[in-house]
């Protein structure tokens, strides 16, 4: 008897109707001659619903109290979940993240869990019940309801999965899987079976939406099976798992962008110890992000370039923030970017032991007449930032390049 | 400095527009020196809402379930109130029935309040702050969310104010007070200013909504006083507490009346021990509630009759199962009933002390030409069932009768 851990999402469970067929499947699932623990996220709207009171209420509201109020959505989805359930003649128990309990740091809106007490489930799964879990939500330890941010339901599933010790976590979804790039962009888009968490990691890092990133992170670090698939079919989706054999003779496992990204690039800037922090210490204390950095050497003459990347909505902040700081830095060449431009990336275990891949990134952009103006490595990864009208193209081209359409063959020749 | 309790329905919060001004009459009240404790139901219309979802799914919702639904509404409005506070720059919390937290028996959708632990308000109220408690819900000894059913915020209210020691418990409605009677049926009604609990309870008991009767219980038992008021207006209500001797000079407080009942007569019925139970028992086995009860005295044949009032919902399920046991309680005589009934009753202390109540009330509906057909007593009201033909006709000529429309002077002469 395997025990299952299933998440549903908003979509999934976006009204009465869904919410049933929900129950049909996870029954189905039981009857198969599993236990199941379910974990629901609100129903699609509901989130912005509340947070439209809230903003009536307060200008910024106020983080423990949205905690409430947006905790409330679970609550709605689980309580007629488990009625469903009974309808259909077996047995279910929901519990609120506080009931469970999901205990978690009081870092309201954006909560991280730190322990869950897993008595109350492991005894309604011994009573053979089914059990529903209010996603996205914990109590924090003086009480307070708290929740874990955009894509807390993921979270929420994979920690409980761990904390279960369950078999797999089936994380459902309006797609039916991990692509090897974006369907919408190149048709030839496949999905992946096995992918490993890393690249999973790398791929919600830099771009696929499909999978929070923390909930990646919690099942890497727990060894928690993840099989991210399609609330509307029976189709076998994407099992993000520990890395394999497999997965190292394939080079490149998917393409990723992202257009949320700006460029900014300060010439002129006196090459001196210390210049480094003296623009990004500013920088940070706004609150601005800053994802890739890169310095050019000193040609000579005591000053380099800086260019780094910050999001798109943080790009004329940014600006007015560095016109303000200048006569600080020094820098002479003035202050230049871009907030067209794209986030362009590879991700695959296999660049471990294969060389030449960046260089054959490269080459496939330059043939496509496409210029790349910043860089960025990893082990299992290359970035470039091109500019934006180039997306399509580019991925298009590195789709084909590396073969992505075609069927995986372990390139066991190939393993070091 | 006082401790108050305000209680705001359903209507009250409707809209977030709403829950602001119920913010703003909150503050001003502590801006006077008090220190406010706030009880909230769920948005007007949020309970049909949720409970139509919850019919969607079971033909008969779990009632544990049920409890984990409903709770959601009045999450929702005290953390916008809450949100709401801090916005017009004062300190506000939350807490929820289990937050409290108010512990209840483990009587799903009908609980009742076991215990309140006023240790997080009590010390939220000494930092300055407005504390919001979500009304109408607690939670058992084993952590399950309970309700307390209709009519329960106001039960919280009470029960808060008296666990608080609160100096006074407002709740605000959307009617201005305690009537004479109802101002929609007799346009000379007047609003009562002050009200014994025992009157209040007997006038919540024969029909008048304006308060939920185990508040007037939980009001009287703990001596909390209740000011019911208006949300819309700054006008005094009306105040339920302790008798005094200006109550006792009043002979009638008001008049009220209940068309939810319905009679049946059961004739020809041997008049011998046990009948009475070969009768009521499997009523009341069905879950059927009998209200009043009169057995005839037998005149001389034997034989009896047995009239008695249920709810009108039950109606025709009662003729049907009296038809089923006919053969085993011997009646002879036939069953037959109105379901066009209503109970008309007068109410007021000052009955105890003043003798031919019952009989001015007799001749006030005789004079009308209005039949009674049943008639029940106790200590402080007189009830009889005429035809609901009849009811405004039966209102209008006791409120005359009776003077209630005339202002309120000590009848010191008359008191024992």
């Amino acid at each position: 008897m395997a025990l299952i851990v299933q998440k549903f999402g908003g979509t999934s469970v976006g009204d009465p109707e869904k919410i049933k067929q929900v129950a049909q499947r996870v029954l189905k699932k039981k009857k198969e001659g599993n236990q199941m623990v379910v974990v629901l996220s609100a129903m699609s709207g509901e989130t912005n619903r509340l947070t439209e009171f809230a903003m009536q209420m307060q200008e910024i509201p106020d983080l423990r109290e949205m905690d409430v109020l947006l905790s409330s959505g679970e609550q709605v989805t689980v309580s007629l979940f488990a009625m469903a359930v009974k309808a259909y003649g077996d047995d279910c128990i929901s519990y609120l993240g506080d009931q469970v309990k999901i205990l978690t740091d009081s870092s309201h809106t954006k909560a991280r869990i730190e322990f869950i007490d897993t008595e109350k489930i492991t005894s309604a799964l011994g009573e053979g019940k089914i059990v529903v879990v209010a996603g996205f939500q914990g109590v924090d330890s003086d009480g307070n309801i708290t929740t874990l941010g955009r894509g807390g339901s993921d979270t929420t599933a994979v920690a409980l999965a761990a904390a279960l010790q369950a078999d797999a976590c089936e994380i459902f979804t309006d797609v039916e899987g991990v692509y090897t790039t974006d369907p919408n962009i190149c048709n030839k888009a496949k999905k992946i079976d096995r992918i490993s968490y890393d690249e999973m990691l790398e791929l919600a890092s830099l771009g696929a939406k499909v999978l929070d990133i923390r909930s990646v992170t919690f099942a890497k670090q727990y060894k928690v099976p993840i099989h991210v698939r399609s609330t509307f079919t029976e189709t076998e989706g994407t099992w993000v798992v520990e890395e394999d054999e497999e997965m190292e003779g394939r080079i490149v496992s998917g393409v990723t962008y992202n257009k949320n990204e700006a460029r900014i690039t300060i010439s002129g800037v006196p090459d001196q110890p210390g210049i480094a922090a003296k623009i990004f210490t500013p920088i940070s204390d706004a609150d601005i992000i800053v994802d890739m950095i890169i310095q050019n050497q000193d040609t000579g003459n005591g000053l380099t370039d800086m260019t780094f990347t910050v999001l798109r909505s943080d790009y004329q902040r940014t600006m007015q923030l560095l016109n303000s700081i200048t006569e600080k830095t020094g820098a002479n060449g003035g202050i230049h970017g871009s907030d067209s431009i794209t986030k362009i990336s590879i991700v695959g275990v296999g660049m471990r032991n294969h060389s030449g891949i960046a260089s054959t990134m490269f080459s496939v952009l330059s043939n496509e007449g496409i210029n790349i103006s910043m860089i960025s490595t990893s082990e299992i990864k290359v970035s470039c930032i091109i500019e934006e009208k180039y997306t399509e193209l580019a991925i298009r081209a590195l789709h084909d390049a590396f073969e992505l359409d075609k069927d995986t063959v372990p390139e066991e020749e190939s393993i070091i």
